[in-house]
């Protein structure tokens, strides 16, 4: 690694590059912002990459990421224990909770099955999930809330039929038009979707 | 500051999301990917990140930003140092440097003049640029490479008026059609430029 004869400035703009999504140009910008950065500020950033690595672990429970051994929500009594969601990382769990109407427990897989991938059943947090269903026999439904792509509906299927003998209720979202989306611009798919599981009104 | 209660994540998070042109949904997923980052990549963009703000000055001949006392390219003596290339901010010089067409000595200003944010030519580095001119005799050209833009234009003004007694050439940098733009998109001003500057063929 030359790294050490390089200005510090680009190899900061190399780290930034590094991160999904980040190309060379922003992140040449950013590492000039960071100069111009009050001193403690850039100390707080740096302790938060730190920090973030080394205090984040999965919850014993749901496997989401937190800095305790149980994470907030597993930990809420007031949550209904009933209900596990399924998904695939800890981004959809922020998501779902943003929507502040699902009030039940998570499962959070860690990725979803890709045999292309070398992504196998073994290599998620599925043993986890069967073990959580197992010992707790106060569990009515899984809600399947992966995405609804190929891996999804595959992770979605395979987990259910491993549910099914311990008669369990397996429920999938519901796929249809998004609201406030323009029909004429829906694709086919979604589009029959949103006629098959048409609702009375 | 309630950030110690906070998750490691959402503090990282939240460090991301101050950085210019981040929004929060790219903080999270910039976020959550530094937990999936190998602990001594972490270590890395932490340690770049202070060295950054820590080890990065100003260069004491042309302001650019820099780790030694005179940055490399104001230290290299292949280099003319008979013309002087004053720009903005050392993005300007990155820039200029890409085009690999210039030989030149650089002067970054830091700012352009801009009195209605407060920006007044004290607050830049024209007092160095006048210091070098002076106490060079050897200098017999400086170029004006502040953007195109009403501050731009003004603090090209203001230095060449500065600079028109010690009676050296000031020259701007050309303004006209970008190669491989399209004539019909060009706006008027850059259009009227353009015809204002043709040369011959």
């Amino acid at each position: 690694m030359a790294e050490s004869n390089a200005l510090p400035i680009v190899v900061l703009a190399e780290q930034f590059a590094r991160l999904p999504g980040i190309g060379m140009k922003t992140a040449q910008r950013l590492a000039y912002y960071v100069t111009s950065m009050k001193q403690e500020d850039v100390e707080a950033f740096s302790e938060a990459l730190l920090n973030a690595k080394s205090k984040v672990r999965c919850c014993s429970v749901c496997q989401n990421l937190t800095d305790k051994e149980i994470c907030p929500i597993c930990d809420d009594v007031k949550r209904d224990r009933t209900v596990i969601c399924v998904v695939e990382g800890p981004k959809d769990v922020t998501a779902i909770e943003r929507t502040g109407e699902y009030k039940g427990m998570y499962h959070v897989l860690h990725g979803l099955i890709s045999p292309i991938d070398g992504i196998t059943p073994d290599k998620l947090r599925i043993k986890q999930l069967l073990a959580r269903i197992q010992s707790d026999t106060g569990i009515s439904e899984v809600i399947m809330a992966t995405n609804p792509t190929v891996e999804g509906d595959a992770t979605a299927m395979y987990i259910s039929r491993l549910l099914k003998p311990v008669g369990i209720k397996v429920t999938r979202l519901a796929f249809g038009l998004p609201v406030g989306g323009i029909l004429e611009y829906a694709d086919e798919i979604t589009l029959f979707k949103a006629i098959e599981n048409r609702n009375e009104i």
